[in-house]
């Protein structure tokens, strides 16, 4: 307990993390996919599909962090950490590419105007793309810190 | 010398890598910039800055290399081996999001065809792309085998 790293596995840190994935993923999905015919763009069919793997990840690992701080503390095991921090690092990867590949694409919508892009529309593809941003920030941290721990085992 | 890892600074594998990524960034650079108007597009402009970058960290770190491979062998400097991994990282980071934002952006105008994208061109931007990606991916190789040399520090 004594070598414990403030946002790795297990962590209240780390609980926040994951919540904070989870919501930012979420909302990221829900503003591109309501009512958007989303599946005209490559890249915001690409944000939706990384989102739904972002969601049942994060969520996963939000039940082991709460269960974790709240009922019984869990020890590392060095196999199951492996494939925390695998997942992690593709993920935080994926999610930064959907993230930028909705805002460029975004950004051209928006100059192009007119019938591309109603202001309304305009701007929730905005928002989506920020909450995919947050949602790869969130993810990167918890990778870093997990990476620390690695040495340990 | 016995715990040299392959790839990293100062072997000749790194010397590979880095003139693989000196060669792809100066690439996309050349397919981007010669009689386009790239800077009518965010994410053209953005990937053209970010090569701007690449190309002369990438040419440094050649000449280091180089010098330690056929000159005289120097030993790591913890100091300097950070600066280096830290400077990796983050190019990384931003030749993948702009890849991933010339490409989302290509295949945008691609779609929508006619006087956006004249074939010639397009495929010059397809070009472009696919060389910051492969150099994202070399710039990403050498930041993770120097990382791996971290802990021996």
């Amino acid at each position: 307990m004594e070598d414990e790293v403030p946002g790795s596995m297990g962590t209240s840190a780390s609980l926040a993390l994951r919540l904070g994935q989870a919501f930012f993923s979420t909302a990221s999905l829900l503003f591109m996919c309501l009512r958007i015919d989303f599946y005209n763009y490559t890249a915001f069919s690409y944000l939706v599909t990384v989102m739904g793997l972002m969601i049942p990840w994060s969520l996963t690992l939000v039940m082991v962090d709460a269960y974790s701080v709240f009922i019984k503390y869990l020890p590392h095991q060095p196999r199951i950490l492996l494939v925390i921090i695998a997942g992690d690092w593709v993920l935080s990867f994926l999610s930064l590419a959907a993230a930028c590949a909705t805002a460029s694409v975004t950004d051209l919508l928006v100059e192009a105007g007119g019938s591309f892009c109603p202001a309304k529309l305009c701007s929730r593809f905005q928002l989506s793309a920020t909450m995919a941003f947050l949602s790869w920030f969130l993810s990167f941290a918890s990778s870093l810190f997990n990476l620390w721990l690695l040495p340990s085992l």
